[in-house]
């Protein structure tokens, strides 16, 4: 079991910060810019806080940075000193694990979307890890077996288009949703709530097929009498129909 | 109770099937234009089957043409004859009613996306009906409410936006997950089931947030820095990139 500092009390902290304090590992601190962020973790973390870098403990085996990915550089160099020893690692998919300045270093993500309202089982979140040095990384598989049954090793080249494969599968995914949300809200008086069985079979199917095995619709048979009725009803909404029709080309272009 | 011939043996027509069977209809026969499907289904639902317009019952209470959209109206249109004073229905969410030829006429469009691989729990997946008279409204929401919890009236014009929020919603959120699993095949050895979990919450989110309240992301906080990097990744898949930066710009222009 290892002594952790939290740097950062935002979401990814605090579920990061719960699921490791619930296997046993002991968080000395929250840091936290925001004096009332940093309490509140803390609070549910039952540990020590701060807003103050220079008041971060110096005695962690491992300390975690879970800050926005601008700041991330700069909170990392300021806590080298006094803590020359230690390590230091990240927990954001896009920044390479260079953006830490010290000697020992390395990368834990998580890839997950979290908020703070839904808590998430994180034995099934797959753990991506960088370090380096072997005997870092060694430390780090250990640190994120113990909260997740799915660990990768993966370096920040690779990690880059992990993250954006990421940025694909929940963002673009999720606003392709709210396209349909704004569909409905747009034309008749039907709630979104029932798109919801369409939506969690979509994310079912992919347990037994492939993307593009699971694809169907108007663009997947280039039925074109569909896509262009489509194409009509959002006339009204030219940022939208662009989208459509984008979208429908790629689905065709894949099954190429 | 109804009896009911079947139009039709795709997935929607054996889930539907099921579905009216399991909850004590009759189905008395189906057809399909292929023998072997038509007796396929037929087995299933333990039924008559044939692949001769022709030799189709005349005794239905409810005849349900689920065939391809482009199919529809000719197949309708054959069935008249001898058959003038039954109910016809089609399934198609993006057809009209009047894609029907008979005087009694409707739709019943159950929601979802069909697989023969994926047995859906029909009772949560909304049906929209639509018909004629009202006594055949009546008929049409009594045969849904037999099958399905979720059951709405919706007319022809705001079917269509329905139908298109459902093409978002499922076709256009599926391709961004091949998107994603494409970015690992190409990049790294990392399995595209990593995205699972992350796909599950991403759709379980909604039951509790709207797509817009969840969403999450670079593009929701417009980083540039970190969107400048992932366009730079794309720029050897610019059909890709084209997609990434249309989807990021709309994400921001929906939070203002």
């Amino acid at each position: 079991m290892m002594d952790i500092v939290l740097i950062g009390a935002g979401n990814l902290a605090t579920n990061l910060g719960k699921a490791l304090r619930g296997v046993g590992h002991r968080i000395m601190q929250v840091y936290s810019r925001t004096e009332t962020s940093a309490k509140a973790l803390a609070d549910v973390l039952q540990c020590a806080y701060t807003n103050t870098l220079e008041e971060v403990s110096q005695q962690a085996d491992i300390y975690i940075i879970a800050v926005k990915d601008t700041a991330l550089s700069e909170v990392a160099g300021r806590l080298q000193k006094g803590r020359e020893e230690r390590l230091f690692v990240h927990t954001a998919g896009s920044m390479p694990m260079d953006a830490i300045p010290s000697v020992r270093r390395g990368v834990f993500y998580p890839m997950q979307t979290f908020s703070k309202q839904q808590e998430v089982d994180f034995k099934v979140i797959p753990c991506f890890v960088e370090a380096n040095s072997d005997s870092d990384l060694s430390l780090l598989k250990e640190l994120a077996y113990s909260v997740s049954d799915v660990v990768y090793e993966l370096n920040t080249e690779n990690r880059k288009y992990l993250h954006l494969a990421a940025v694909f599968c929940c963002n673009f995914a999720n606003h392709c949703f709210r396209h349909g949300e704004r569909l409905l809200e747009e034309h008749g008086q039907i709630p979104f709530s029932v798109m919801l069985p369409l939506i969690d079979e979509t994310a079912r199917k992919l347990h037994l097929l492939s993307p593009r095995e699971a694809q169907t619709g108007p663009a997947v048979r280039w039925d074109t009498n569909v896509m262009d009725k489509h194409l009509q009803l959002l006339s009204d909404t030219p940022d939208r129909q662009k989208i459509y029709e984008l979208l429908s080309k790629s689905i065709h272009d894949d099954q190429l």
